[in-house]
């Protein structure tokens, strides 16, 4: 398989807007992503909402094997036509991984066809997401769980179709649970979602999340080029019969 | 459990354009399959493309427990905002069927993420459903398959997400397989596609078919009657620690 | 659907070398469970260890639509013969209801093709049993969650297949989770692994967790009673080209 | 990942009594799919069940990282504490590829915890495997279906537990369908089963077959070495209220 192509897409707007934020990823939350990505061989690139056409044109999306997509407070900014062409590129085969608050994007909803709600709560809480599928190609290399001291809780219901492959669950401090690592796949493309990552805590510099998302572009990657046709096929009367 | 109320969904244009379609169903489509599943005992209505809001009022969404559901060559006259209230409704809880050709409708689509694509071919060929899961509900009452002499051909692959449950795979002469009973959750809301009933052919007249489609409203139909909230719930800590 | 008749099978030897258990359950675990049952209207008989054939004899097995199963210090004197005889009736549409620490008995090992095995520990600790697939019939009439004050910790990674539906996790006060609620289809039966049920708590006392019992009763009951044929069958070629 | 080491176990036995097999395969049906597999660059062993302890001894599978299994006449003569040493193996996270007539044998139903059992006709008729995921991994570099001119059939109801992922469907000439290219995960390993391959046809000859053995076995290789723990494990309480 050639080198995976990923494109880190990213809101990128509490930085610009919350000290809070800055503070922690001063670059943006997606510098720290692409960068350990980078790091591990892969080829990739960033694209951000107010990019025109979001940095997601058909050339880029073209050579983009898979798409990892974080976004919170301007989701219903993300123009319909791009969130269209996105899903077209998924079932096409593109990879896509989906990160903590994105779970309510236009994209994950449009291909889950549920509504994305759950449970939350900001209260700076411990988050232990434990490994349930441990030899699935997502959790290698991960010990019985990763542990994080302080997080947004996520609980359910979580409202998604039961996904194809389970490979976390989240425990949190305050009482609930949450399915944190879910696989989907929507004609030949993979989704992934992955709930760690609130804006205002420095998960996305831990070497164990950045290495799930690592191992997830790995598993999300195409195994072939060529796209299933997107239209209906009238297909001849093959005539075993003559 | 109460009787399951039923509203038989059609879009009803064939039959007044095409003299073949009305020979076979000189009272819509819909209406052999409304009577039989009034004779088993449901509480059955209809409604149609064309009446107000295509008959699908609020009102009577809410006393709907399964919507069965068949379109074709009008899939885009259905309005959008009503495929957001039938959404809406499968996942508090409403149960949906869709019938042949509906795999291309906008509900299907919306609540599946993919382009229900699939090969097709109209040879008035020998179709064979089997069943893959002897002991599901859907199955009820059936033999090894259900054959239907003449129908039109689906084909694989049928760009649908992985069924939760997959109840039947069909057989045709020509030489194609095709996943021709998958069941679905929603949200609450159960969803089952049955491929069989191609406008030409007398298939809702067939005793079989007519037992899926109410074997599939005794199962679609929901257990409890209370809504999951729509919108996000933010919860307050639960002080465990205290 | 007939009333569902179900056999309540219990280990039945803590309660005669445990004060501790006795006094929780002085006329056997099984009997809080039988007796709710009868209450909601089923058919009811309990089977214990001790007895001849372990009291599960090919006729009594012949009138069982769905099994439970507590067993826990003496799953090794479980007789190899009666459990491929309870195999057997499974695979012919017999439910089966595992509970508790039934996780390692044979009969669970058997149908499940892994070993069983999970983390445990015994510091009367709090669970929360949640609903993760609320629309599900065994989740009916149930609330988000159920807690339990005190119960013995199981935790994962719980080593069984994939379940077919996930209907509850398990949160635990120290730090784990578990797929706590698993339903899986083996031949025409269906299996249901439930976790909670340490024999020093009195949880067959709760009424929620009576009711989820019931349900699983409910939703494990065969639909139809013809079995699948057990051996294999050699078809004649139909010649649907002559 | 290092270069996933193979073992290609074979019961070998009809080519020592039967001149129709042993015409069409004079070394045994094993050495084509060795000798392919070997091309593709993995590493490639060979194991029969006449050798002592059916070649399959502890160090024997401790370098294995993928067993392929084909066994038909004599799945009874199979030691059974060898088909335990196997069954621990891959829940440690071996891959496991069963092929045609193994689904019959002792560690398929071990495995899987059903009977197995299928319908079959030997009528050399026409087979279309089609490709149903066609994003999976198994599927990559094949078009939409692989046609076989003379195979055995195998027909529904195959009993088996679904499949986490269903790859391939059968079509038969004769009339019937069929799952045959099913995955599963036990444990930490992976199970593949795949229907083709009678032992009086040269389906081991057919590059498309080859190529999806070699697929699976590229899948089923682990992504990491340290197994997980085979027996119970008590934990301490972790004191988080501390």
């Amino acid at each position: 398989m050639a080198t995976p192509r990923v494109t880190v897409w990213h809101e990128y707007r509490h930085e610009k807007t919350h000290k809070e934020v800055s503070d922690v990823y001063p670059e943006g939350m997606h510098t720290p992503i692409a960068k350990y990505l980078r790091e591990q061989g892969l080829d990739v690139k960033t694209a951000t909402l107010d990019e025109p056409e979001h940095g997601l044109t058909e050339a880029v999306l073209a050579e983009t094997d898979v798409l990892t997509w974080w976004g919170h407070m301007a989701h219903h900014e993300v123009q319909d036509e791009i969130v269209e062409r996105v899903q077209k590129r998924v079932l096409d085969g593109m990879g896509l991984i989906v990160l903590h608050s994105g779970h309510y994007s236009k994209i994950f909803r449009k291909l889950m066809g549920t509504s994305g709600n759950l449970k939350w709560r900001e209260a700076n809480e411990k988050e232990r997401i434990w490994v349930i599928d441990s030899g699935h190609p997502i959790a290698e290399g991960l010990g019985e769980y990763i542990e994080l001291p302080h997080e947004e809780m996520y609980g359910e219901r979580f409202d998604i179709p039961t996904p194809d492959e389970l490979v976390f669950v989240s425990w949190f401090e305050g009482g609930e649970v949450f399915r944190s690592g879910c696989c989907w796949t929507r004609g030949r493309g993979k989704v992934f979602y992955f709930r760690p990552g609130h804006e205002t805590f420095p998960t996305y510099f831990n070497p164990e999340v950045l290495k799930v998302i690592y191992n997830a572009a790995r598993w999300a990657a195409p195994h072939a080029i060529e796209p299933i046709p997107i239209v209906n096929a009238k297909v001849p009367l093959e005539t075993i019969r003559s």
